[in-house]
Order: structure tokens, then C-alpha cells, then sequence
């Protein structure tokens, strides 16, 4: 469709899904339901529906790079797929400020479909068709959000109170009357009875002129700025191809927006908007969807087995119920679990009883306290270039297995402190050691002096594993000088 | 004291104690309590009571080795302990027979001292106090056992009751009216009530001709085996030494010891002899006991945290109540668990509430089923030269890390699918490769083809670590052969 636009949130962290999600690898990058991660899934699920180049993913400078890397699997798709950056996390009103304020400058008459990059909805279809519904009413000048009938007394999610008399056109969607926050579960029952409350899905249709009105009316300040912001990226308001997006350019225009961006109170689009506009129609949803507020949600989306289990991965259960194992190639064994979730990745295990899942928060928070790792990344590590997964790590050594896709190559590099053993277990690699290059084949070893300039690269058409042994008094990441890099990572 | 033997009965498996045992680290083999492992906790606390060469450690063949190389660490005192070996397991009545017939033929008067390798008993000195008691009713030809006063109707206990009004020297024993094997709650409770019951603590106390004869009557078939092992072993009835044990030599021999042996029928000494015998006699043990029969016992033995947690190794726990967390390096975190044990290794966790947690046998089964490796061996493999770990395994590769103790060497060995590279981490290998032999040293790396004879040995003082990273298409342990060998273990 012609001026319509699939603005993607992808800011989030996930922190409710750890041990799986990661600071490095949130929530949206998971491949929790369904056949592919959360991103992907919400990109090709749009995809069709709007051009390539009318999909713009929002996130933060921080996660820009990892998720374009993440996403390079579309292909195509993902070439033609935009970037807006904000420079530090100041939730979604803002977000969705700074998208308005440059697509603005393509037309204020563009159609804005907001997405959450980490929801679950496996039907397609009747998404699309609410999503035509839906955007009927943005034409009208109207925010349009998706309203989920309740089938339970959800304390997870927000509310939409319909207003039941008023009678709106296009026909199809519903006056709201207003939003609420979660509720407790008392409350929760009596919008259940109610009938008339509907599960705030987080989905938002409007008009690029509409919200930044709305924004205006309900947070001047934020509009202030988000102004200060346009007349930095923009000089002239001449419509420019989306491709074509001004970017601060100048060192100094750059700092200046990071600042006045980082300045922002951070506000949900919901609270700062939805719950103070009058201006709202909802469009009953007819698909399925679940927020995957936490591991607890799972229940909503996956096929549970006749005990109510969803065991995944290698498990051996015995007799437990309403439980979920999510399990790696470790074994998980349980035995007459009730209600419990467990989820193992290869460094850390939760367990814990669904109720208090959400509380996985204050694990993060701790490990956050004592600086360790298991909160920031996986023993896998996702790169441009493949992985690497950290076998072990003692004193003065450090054993991974790094993966190379067909073509790629890492940076050319040096260490201070440490030597390097590379022994191919597949593939062919070719090293360039001080100026010399060579190859080295599957049952081979080379070997990598400390302070000597190298490159591995895989000249093949199948990946490459190597096994690197470290040797040396310090065998961080850290220790690394980058003298030319494929991927635009900062050259020493 | 003279002419007592203490004899340790190594033979379990341990399943329940999944998955910190395995098949080859069976229960006595691992510290789950105290300073050391509960085998070397063993023979300490009767160290000294009895000299080396009177500590007998009965157990079966399969696992001998592994327990000889698993009591190294005691030095000197581990190399007068003499070892028993079952040919293979029939419970404990045929294991205290065999060792009785041994015992027998250095003096009928001798006095054994029947000690599970797998209990906890935290006061070496209120025990020996007990022992030294126990012994004086064993002299008068009692079966002596110890019972421990019940604190809680347990059910997972053999119970003893005494005959309360009969008087016995010497005093401070008792005399027993009957054994009775595990009780129902409710039968608990009633035994825990009437004040006349006891634990069985499987510790027993006897004179070797007097627990020979007890055989003769309540297990006539296994007294006539015992005879006809006898009739095998010796050929005179002449008294020896106990450091010169006979042992079946001749190859036919030991076939026919080995077929006489395994066709016994598999019966406890409780369930067989006191259960049946009217000579029995009670210690009241003044020491504290478990007999650590699954995860949950850990609870009568280790000190909890102030809401009754115990929690060791790397652990983060938000509020959490009366549970075991017992991690290793792999972070596990907990949230609001009651009544749960939760055991990591490093290929394997259990999950289960307390009540259940015996049924971790399910689960072995299942894998044993299944033709798994977790519950066989560990990541961490012991060796008699040192140990090795699996890092990871893939598919045409093997990556593991091999420790060697100072001065230890692995067999002269050559594989036919696989060839290795070794990058030293620490310490210095001497390498034997087709004849040649040569150093190499931390940092340095060296390459073994396949179907080529070689040897690693660690010349020096300190551990000797290595990174092995196997390439073939096979590259499993069974892919050996062995041409010569420090540990008597099979040449090809």
C-alpha cells in the first residue's frame, strides 16, 4: 500500500526471557515460538503488505549494528529495510516522535503501522486483514490501536475500555472510551465480566501529522524538542525519498541531537499518548497474539502437551504438569514439576514457579551489580562474520571455537598479550600472518605469535571452524587492535 | 586395636544421587559432604582405630581400579588397604560371606567392622567412643549394630526395636528384638511415639566365625558356596597374613570362583541375617548420622541457611525456601523455590521437589534405556594419570582438555581414525612420536597422525595441561589400542 509505513520498535532488552535473552541478544533476537526469531517474524510479516523501503526499524545506536547483522538473512528484504537511530533509550514516545519527525518530511500524510519487534502473532492473514480495517481509520485522522479480547483475568497487560453507545465510521472499529495500566487481579475480573475492556495489544495506526499533533497537545515538551531535532536534520522541508534520509552529518550537529535527545523523559507511547487522547478507535482483533511479557506467556501461544507441558530441547520429564523446560543440548531432567519454568543456555539455568517468573528482573539486576557476564552475553557470540563460542577460559589460556560463513573474514588484527594456536576442524582457511598469507586445511594447525599482525578469512563456499587456543597473561576480548575491518568496526 | 578389621563395603552405584553420580562416580566416590570424598571420610575416621593393612575395602571388579586410584591421595595409608574384590555385585550378605571367608583363614576370633562407604558421620570421636563399645558385645559373640535414636518419622529407614525389659552385658547395649524394613507414614509415626525404635544404621560389628555361622543358618545355600570359594582359595587352613590374601590365580580358578559367585542370590545382610538372627545386639550411637540416601537427606546433615536453604557453588537465589541449589562453575538461579533440589553438572541438571526426588532413578533408567552417556560418565573424566575433559564434540572433531599429575604418563597408544594436535596451556610434555621423543612446552604445539604410535608423559613437577583437538571420522574412546601401560590396563 501506497504511504504506508511499518515502523518497527526494536529498542528492547528483554530482560524478562534471561537466561536466554542477553543484553547482546535481546528479546526480539530470540527464536522463542514460531520458526524464526521475533524480529524476522515481524518483518516478514509485514513484508508485502508495505515495500521493503517502507519498513523502518527503530532502535538504539547501541543495537543498531547487531540487528542489522541479525537481519541480513532476509537478504533482499533486508537491504531495503531503513534505520532510525535513536542515541540512547527514551521509550516509545519519544521513539515514535523521532520516526514521525522524518517521515514527516516525506509526506504528513504517510500512514505510521507501529509494531512491537518482539510480539508473537502466528496468523498472518488475519493480521493483514485488521491491519486494512485499522488503517481506514488512521485515513480519518484517527490513532487506531488493536484491542485482544480477553479470555482470561490478565494482570500482564493494559486495558481498553470501549465506548459502547458512540457510533464511529469506518464501520468495523470502535470509539475508545479509555486506556487503563495493568490491573490487579480483582480488577482484572470485573473487566473480564465486564465485557467491555479489551487487552491493550501495543499495535498503533495513525497518521504521521496526526501524532505529531497529538504529541503537541500531550507532550509539549517532547514536541519542543523533537522541532529542535527536525531543523537539525532538515534545512529545507522538502519531501526527500526515504532512502535519502538526512543524517546528522557534522560532528558537532551530532552531538547536539544526542544531547537533546538523551535530555527526553523517557514515556511509553501508551501513557503519554493513549491514555490522553480523545481521538482513539479500536479495532477488535481477530488474530492471535501474545505480548511474551515473560516465560509464563509462552502458555498463551505454544501447544502444550497433554499434561500442560512444553518441553523443549534435550529433556527427560517425569510426571511433571503445567510446566515448561526450555532446554539446549544440555540435559534438563525433571521430575513432578507443577507450574515451574526452567530454561538453560550453556553458562546459566533458571528455575523458578511461573508465578515469579517476572522476578528473573531482579537476577539480572544482580548479576548486573557484580559485573558478570552472564547477563551481557552468551558463551555463543554472534558476529558479522559468524561466532565464536568460548569452550573454556583458565589460567592464561582461553579455548573457542570460532565459525566463519563462506566469504567472510575478520578484521586484520594484533595482540599484546596473548598467542593464538588456530586448528581447522572444517573448511579451508586462509591466514595472513605479518604480510605472509597461506592457507590452512581441515586437519591443520597454524599458529599466531603474540604482537604479530594476522587475518583469518574463509575463501570457500562452506563455513570454516577453527579451534583457537589462547595463550598469554591476559586472554580478554579487549585485547585486540583492528588495523582494517570489513564490518566498519573503529580501526585502532 | 588387634585382630579388628574394618571392612568398607564400596560396591554401590549410587544412582540416587543423579546427576553428581554416575555409573563410574558412584555416591562414596563423591565429597557431597565435609572436607573429603564420604570414601575417604570413611577410612579416615577408622584410621588409626585399626592399622592400614586391617582396613578391607569389599567391591566389585568393575570398579576396583577406579577406587584404588580414587584413594591415592591418602598416600601410605592408602597403599596397606587391602581390596576385596566381589566378581560382581550380589548386595551385601554374599560381600561380608566373602570377606568373612578371607578373614576366617587369618583368625576365626578376628572381629569385623561392617562400614557402608556412603554414609556421613560428622564426629569421628563420639563414633570411635560408640565402635569401642559395640566391640565388647561383638567379643561376646553378638551381632552388634547401631542404632540411631529417630528424631522424625522417616520412612526411607530400616527401623530396629528393642526388647526393652531384658537385661544384657556389656552395659550400655541392648538387646534387639526385631529388624523391620522401611515403614508407611503412618507406621513411622507409631514407631517414633513409642520410643522403642531405632534407625538402622547398616553399621555392624561381629566375630568373623560368628557371623560365618549366623550364615550357615539363615542362608544355607550362600554358607555352601562360601564353603566351595573356601575349598578354591585355599588349599590349607593355615592362618596368613592379610598382605598375603590368596587370591584365585589360575585361570580356571577364577572362572570358577567368578560362576560360583555371580550365581548367589542378591540379598542385604539386614534382609538376610538380622532381620532373621535372635543375637543381636543395639549400640544407642551417640553420634550424628546419615546414611545420605538421596538429595533430600542432605537436609539432616549440612547446616541451612536461615530459611532453610543450602546453597553451594555458583548460585543466585531470590527468596527461596527449604531447597538444595547444588551448582558448579555454571551459574543457577532460583526464585521462590520450596521444598526443591535443584543439581547442576556440566552435561546434566535435575530438577525435582524434595518428596519426589528418589525418582531421579526414572530418569537413569531412561537414559541407561536410551544408551546416554550422562549417566555413565561425567564431562570430566578421572584417569589413574590424571583426568580429561570433554569440551565439545562435533561432527568429524573432538575437542578436550587432558590433565597430568607430575611425572604421570598415558599408555604407548595409536589410534586408527583419528589424528590429534596438542597445544600445551601449562607445564611441559615429553612426547613419544614413532620412536622419536621431545619436549614441548607451554605455548607450544605439536601433531600426532593417525595411525601413529605415541605417548604423553609430564616430565616435570607441576600438572602438565593440554588442549587436544581431534580430527577423523570417528572420535570416540574406544578407538585405542595400547602397546604399553603404566596402570596394568588391557594391551591390544
Amino acid at each position: 500500500m501506497d504511504g504506508i509505513f511499518a515502523v518497527i520498535l526494536a529498542g528492547g532488552s528483554g530482560v524478562r526471557f534471561w537466561p536466554l535473552s542477553r543484553e547482546t541478544s535481546p528479546k526480539q533476537m530470540l527464536q522463542i515460538v514460531g520458526e524464526d526469531t521475533l524480529l524476522r517474524q515481524t518483518i516478514k510479516r509485514i513484508n508485502g503488505f508495505v515495500p521493503p523501503e517502507n519498513i523502518w526499524i527503530v532502535t538504539t545506536e547501541d543495537k543498531a549494528q547487531s540487528i542489522r547483522f541479525h537481519i541480513e538473512p532476509l537478504g533482499n528484504l533486508a537491504k531495503g529495510i531503513q534505520f532510525i537511530n535513536e542515541p540512547v533509550g527514551r521509550n516509545t514516545a519519544p521513539a515514535v516522535g523521532l520516526t514521525a519527525i522524518y517521515l514527516n518530511h516525506l509526506s504528513s500524510e504517510s500512514i505510521m503501522v507501529v509494531l512491537p519487534s518482539d510480539h508473537a502473532i502466528p496468523d498472518t492473514e488475519k493480521f493483514l486483514n485488521d491491519l486494512r480495517l485499522a488503517i481506514q481509520g488512521a485515513k480519518k485522522d484517527y490513532l487506531v490501536t488493536f484491542g485482544i479480547k480477553p479470555n482470561r483475568p490478565e494482570t500482564g497487560y493494559g486495558y481498553i475500555k470501549v465506548a459502547r453507545s458512540s457510533k464511529t465510521k469506518p464501520k468495523g472499529l470502535i470509539k475508545v472510551d479509555r486506556f487503563f495500566e495493568k490491573p490487579d487481579l480483582k480488577t482484572a475480573k470485573r473487566y473480564l465480566s465486564d465485557g467491555g475492556y479489551f487487552w491493550n495489544s501495543g499495535i498503533f495506526i495513525f497518521k504521521t501529522s496526526q501524532i505529531l499533533s497529538e504529541i503537541k497537545e500531550h507532550l509539549p515538551s517532547l514536541y519542543r524538542t523533537l522541532k529542535e531535532i527536525e531543523s537539525i536534520l532538515f534545512d529545507s522541508s522538502k519531501p526527500k525519498k526515504p532512502d535519502k534520509l538526512n543524517k546528522p552529518n557534522k560532528h558537532n550537529e551530532c552531538n547536539k541531537l544526542n544531547k537533546l535527545y538523551s535530555r527526553l523523559e523517557p514515556i511509553s507511547i501508551d501513557y503519554g499518548i493513549m491514555e490522553r487522547s480523545q481521538n482513539i478507535l479500536m479495532a477488535p482483533a481477530k488474530f492471535k497474539w501474545s505480548d511474551l511479557g515473560s516465560w509464563a506467556a509462552l502458555d498463551e501461544i505454544i501447544e502444550k502437551d497433554k499434561t500442560g507441558n512444553i518441553l523443549k530441547g534435550n529433556t527427560i520429564d517425569i510426571e511433571s504438569q503445567n510446566s515448561t523446560v526450555f532446554a539446549g543440548d544440555r540435559l534438563i531432567a525433571t521430575i513432578g514439576l507443577k507450574d515451574m519454568v526452567v530454561v538453560d543456555t550453556p553458562d546459566a539455568t533458571l528455575v523458578s514457579p511461573k508465578e515469579r517468573v517476572q522476578e528473573v528482573r531482579k537476577v539480572v539486576e544482580a548479576l548486573r551489580q557484580a559485573d558478570r557476564e552472564e547477563h551481557l552475553i552468551h558463551k555463543t557470540v554472534e558476529r558479522p562474520w559468524g561466532s565464536y563460542t568460548v569452550l573454556e577460559k583458565g589460567d592464561r589460556y582461553k579455548i573457542k571455537r570460532v565459525v566463519l560463513k563462506p566469504g567472510a573474514r575478520l578484521s586484520l588484527q594484533l595482540h599484546r598479550r596473548r598467542s593464538e594456536h588456530w586448528v581447522v576442524v572444517s573448511g579451508v582457511a586462509k591466514v595472513t600472518r605479518e604480510g605472509e598469507t597461506y592457507l590452512v586445511h581441515t586437519n591443520e594447525s597454524t599458529y599466531i605469535p603474540i604482537n604479530t599482525k594476522h587475518r583469518l578469512e574463509n575463501p570457500g563456499d562452506i563455513f570454516l571452524q577453527i579451534v583457537e587456543v589462547q595463550n598469554g597473561d591476559y586472554v580478554e576480548e579487549d585485547d585486540i587492535e583492528r588495523f582494517a575491518d570489513d564490518y566498519g568496526r573503529p580501526i585502532t
